[in-house]
């Protein structure tokens, strides 16, 4: 078997090579750049693939996502139809999204923005919040990062919702499901943390709409696609008291520009897309172990569902 | 019966006379500072009351400490031996501390001190950090707010161990007891949380002494009581890197000084004792409860041993 990588980094495209070689014995791993005849590569391993490079593999029997979301492949315009994309998920990568919602949702429910601000003034400051069975809490997407952060926030004492496409069931929290619903789900959510699949029904869905039905200096986080945000709301929001503080992982473009207006942003806190990342250990060994299992059967269990777009 | 209270500010006492009156009909509540024939007075209901005060009520049944805590009470040197104390404590007070302490371990642990640092440089600059099952935290005290601090962490997925004086059984936390083996809870210990009772033995515990034997750039959270701390062995060991950073919710003098160096150290986060508090409603039910349940059966769950000190 053959399997080309591609990253957008050279020295990491060759890090992801070497590793992935050494956990699959026999086969041949190759760069995207450099892989002999395009007709022998069985498998491509991909970051944010150059649009038309996948497309010269015409024997490809899967795509490989370095990562949960598969919107980073869909985004190549010339890809082949019909070939499977395989995500790539593990628990690492669920254990951090869970402490970066845990993290960040305390940080707005216990509002440390303005408690650091009284720090630098010198000023005991007591902020008097409710405890966390009084706060309401809701998480938008419950695949696997979303069903987990859920759970976690519910383990830490909030009263916690979440809201997905199809109707799922997660113990101890509150869950809605489909646009009709979605209302009933913001109304009286104070801390809304965005993990849904980037698709065309989701992009742009963080919005003055959404944040006009949130209750009055709502707090948002978005630790799932830039594109969900529309930038100029959210400031817009934040600047009218809408909406009082928001954390943001993602962003349309990566890394943040130097001049984008949310670096200095007095309420809003800038993480450089960290909120979960696949450590390239775990990741490989949980690629190298997809790729066996589906050249061994034809398929695996993380197949995304390329029509639903995750 | 009769219940007299102090608490330091005149309004806040008048704020809590009038709450326990309501609650306990056919009780005689007032201020200790007028409690008509101090003979008649049967519960001396405070939070740090003034030498010698509580003395004065020869026939006092039971003292009641408006908090988790009874060093405040025992500060007093002038204390009639041999008067119960009843401690307060209640589920609030235990979800507010154990968000406190998930909120601040995981902002030691994801190293938001420094991520906040980057982007007011607008630096895109990823932190790398281990997943929290390859991160040791350890909790000093294992009574009711160190014990569901200590499960909260481990249900993050830290790698949790907790320290107390007698021997305890936690699920998910590896326990250790006495003096003997703090040397081994110690070891390896990359963020350490105290929520030790104040006693004789337990004052000045985190010394000098004590962060030697951390590992280097570990993080201290200090949720206890101020004079837990040297204050002038923290800066050292941070200003020589032993620890990387610690955030204080307590202090030896409360307010803490404006011109205290812990207010602008770039590593030290300073919260105004914060961490949990009795809501009022909340602590003052509770105490009434306590006081029916003392003055119909002669004692009640929450009497504090004042030999041990809580």
């Amino acid at each position: 078997m053959k399997a080309a990588v591609y990253l957008p980094a050279d020295d990491k495209t060759q890090w992801w090579v070497e590793m992935l070689q050494s956990l699959l014995p026999g086969w041949e791993v190759t760069s995207m750049d450099h892989p002999g005849d395009p007709a022998t590569v069985d498998f491509a391993v991909v970051w944010r693939p150059r649009t038309g490079d996948i497309a010269r593999f015409e024997n490809l029997k899967a795509i490989v996502s370095i990562g949960a979301g598969i919107d980073h492949v869909l985004a190549d315009m010339e890809l082949p139809a019909g070939v499977p994309i395989i995500r790539t998920v593990g628990s690492d990568l669920t254990q951090r999204m869970r402490e970066y919602v845990a993290l960040h949702v305390l940080r707005h429910h216990r509002d440390m923005p303005r408690q650091l601000r009284a720090q630098a003034e010198a000023d005991w400051h007591a902020i008097v919040v409710p405890v966390a069975p009084n706060r309401t809490v809701g998480v938008m997407g419950l695949g696997n990062l979303g069903a987990a952060s859920a759970q976690t926030l519910a383990g830490l004492g909030f009263a916690t919702r979440g809201w997905s496409k199809s109707p799922k069931t997660l113990h101890g929290v509150t869950c809605f499901a489909g646009i009709d619903c979605l209302d009933q789900f913001l109304d009286g959510c104070e801390i809304l943390v965005n993990l849904l699949p980037l698709t065309d029904e989701t992009r742009g869905i963080l919005s003055a709409d959404l944040f006009a039905r949130l209750p009055r200096e709502a707090c948002v986080i978005n630790c799932a696609r830039g594109p969900h945000l529309v930038d100029e709301d959210l400031l817009a929001a934040l600047n009218d008291g809408q909406l009082k503080q928001a954390t943001l992982d993602v962003f349309h473009q990566e890394p943040l520009p130097a001049d984008h207006p949310f670096w200095n942003h007095p309420d809003i806190t800038v993480t450089p897309h960290v909120a979960s990342q696949i450590d390239a250990g775990t990741g490989g060994r949980i690629i190298a172990a997809n790729l066996l299992e589906y050249a061994r059967t034809g398929t695996c269990s993380d197949v995304a569902d390329a029509a639903r777009g995750y």
